[in-house]
């Protein structure tokens, strides 16, 4: 990109106010946080302070990637992976000692508390500051200059600039083409594993290049019938062999991250005709989405928003049956923890934040019907991003 | 499963040797090794002592399947991700304290310095231990008796057990299924992205459910033409829209996780008819692959099984082209650090190490042509495992 200025100096302003003379990152949402590149695999550091020019330094085999994407920012290489390559972490210090030009920063804001991690393009392993990356810093920065950093990086994270709202508008479209898919298959006879790849094969083949997405991939899960789609709320569901037998619940939970950008999607579908309370409860759950997207402008606290959707369940009587929060924050991560839309939630809404709405009532009998997307709060209220159409 | 004796003796003997009363894990990776439970997310922990019932706490929306795969092990439960639950770091520690009713032990090896991490099932997102997890653990056993076992854990790690040689087979077997479908795919005109979908479509499919897997998962990456297969290695190769023209190369590495075990394996294959040079290339590395192979039993330094593969890769005239490592260890995680297969590499082969064995030549007009499998290091030599012919 070019520099996103809007989000250097929402960055620069809250360092000057926490006195952080720099921040430096590894963990690949943060990297994309501050300098707009999405990092392949996660052996990327940034270097950022407060006055001067960022600094990112790349793997070799990762420069082109990272030179598109960084535009302007600078760019240090360090030969990784490959034979008589040095220690990455040496070659990293290396790097950053050379950026600060022997002035040590006397406050320096690092990733100390982030027990829960986006993974890279290489989504099968992560990497993440463990006790190497922290005494690499040490050596740069000395030990009683680190402060930890991770409430203030989910502060700035909360809220979205425009271009980080245009990529996330996207990924959303993006999934939309994975819950269209779903909507078209469900039927008596297929497997959840079945739905699950071949959601999982739109996304990536239509995503890709989709208004110029370059690394694009899905993660569904789609559980079926009362026994699988009842257990209400767990951060992924179990996909099994099991076939759809006429009159079963099929739930699809996607998650689809473009270029470092995520959306979390949820859709219920029915096997056949749905049944009389089905239908009943996913109008109840649909009407309390609608609600809740209704209640959000900047201003309103995340209380109001849950009781908005909250108050439709329980005058339908299944309030018990809806046991999990609204909605979270998202984006950068496939969970982001602010906002929370919680029953009590004191946190304000405010123009960017982007966040689910996922009302869901789930009976042993029945089954679970929840219907989750991603909203972006603005001026006006809020934008559904990749608007895709709920029915059973 | 019925509990690994194999692996609970060895783990306790290592214990012993570096005088650790207790192990506490909470990555997934070291959670199934020390358990053989694979956690659906990252919120499961496990206390392990030396003497004594090791205790395993999960999200209660997760017991099903860890009862299951935990079988004699003890299990906690604690409310998560539900309305009106318990801070999870404070229902951990609380059920840490009662299973060490009131006697803390004098040295707790933890997860230190893992930088490189295995996702759960919920590959999307992984948890790792940061200050809170650090915190709890200090809360529960004081910060002084807090030891860095990671160095303990790779070591155990690097000799799989009969039990878990049986999944690794299995992981590997799945994985064939992908490499076959990939070869099936190749030819002109379709695209990397496609080839990607179609090889982790059959790989899901048919990989779930195979000899009683459960939770099958592949990460495919397909570079394609010379600009992209030629950049050498990279932990993840970029995958395009481009599609392939008659005498590309298609390379695919291909990551398969089923039921927490890890293989990865690599081929290569031309889109119509291979070039000569392309036809000399691949039979020099095959060879070179089969040499290594040839080489591995226990008691031989790694050095000893990498010069066979590059001798061959030498006597052929592209040494320089044959950059980097010929295998890596891997198994609870796509690479882990023991054993690696390197010149210069000191590391002596054991009965029951799992390695990758990848040669690979890379021209830049060529392309690059490299084939991975993992074997497993036997009394006799070495097995591939999942076996499953390279051709181009």
């Amino acid at each position: 990109m070019s520099l996103d200025h809007e989000r250097l100096t929402r960055v620069k302003q809250a360092m000057a106010r926490a006195q952080l003379e720099a921040l430096v990152c590894r963990l690949p949402e943060n990297v994309l946080l501050l300098s707009g590149h999405w990092p392949l695999a996660g052996m990327t550091f940034l270097y950022f302070p407060v006055d001067g020019a960022p600094l990112c330094v790349v793997p070799h085999c990762d420069e082109r990637e990272a030179r598109e994407e960084l535009g302007d920012m600078d760019c240090a290489t360090y030969t990784h992976a490959v034979l008589g390559c040095e220690n990455p972490y040496e070659a990293v210090a290396k790097a950053f000692k050379k950026a600060i030009r022997g002035r040590r920063p006397s406050r320096v804001g690092f990733e100390g508390g982030f027990e829960c991690v986006a993974p890279p393009w290489n989504t099968a392993e992560a990497c993440v500051p463990a006790s190497a990356t922290r005494a690499m810093l040490e050596s740069v920065f000395r030990k009683k200059a680190l402060v930890d950093a991770t409430d203030l990086l989910h502060g700035l994270r909360a809220r979205k600039t425009a271009w980080e709202q245009e990529r996330l508008r996207r990924a959303n479209e993006i999934s939309a083409l994975g819950l269209n898919a779903f909507h078209k298959m469900v039927a008596p006879g297929i497997s959840g594993i079945e739905l699950l790849a071949h959601v999982e094969q739109a996304v990536t083949i239509q995503g890709a290049g989709y208004k110029g997405a370059r690394r694009v991939r899905a993660f569904a899960q789609v559980a079926t019938g009362a026994a699988e789609t009842a257990i209400g709320y767990r951060p992924m569901e179990i996909t099994t062999t099991r076939q759809l037998a006429p009159g079963d619940l099929a739930l699809l939970e996607l998650g689809v991250v473009a270029d470092g950008f995520w959306a979390d999607r949820t859709r219920v579908c029915a096997a056949g005709r749905p049944t009389p309370l089905q239908a009943q409860v996913f109008k109840t759950v649909h009407r309390a989405q609608q609600a809740a997207i209704a209640a959000i402008k900047p201003g309103v606290k995340t209380a109001v928003v849950d009781e908005a959707a909250r108050a439709i369940i329980r005058s339908a009587g299944y309030d018990k049956e809806f046991m999990h929060v609204t909605g979270h924050g998202l984006g950068f991560r496939y969970h982001e923890p602010i906002p929370l839309i919680c029953p009590g939630g004191e946190t304000v809404l405010e123009e960017g934040m982007v966040h689910s709405v996922e009302p869901g009532v789930y009976f042993a009998d029945m089954g679970g019907i929840r219907i989750e997307d991603d909203i972006l709060v603005t001026a006006a209220g809020a934008e559904i991003m990749g608007p895709c159409e709920a029915h059973l």
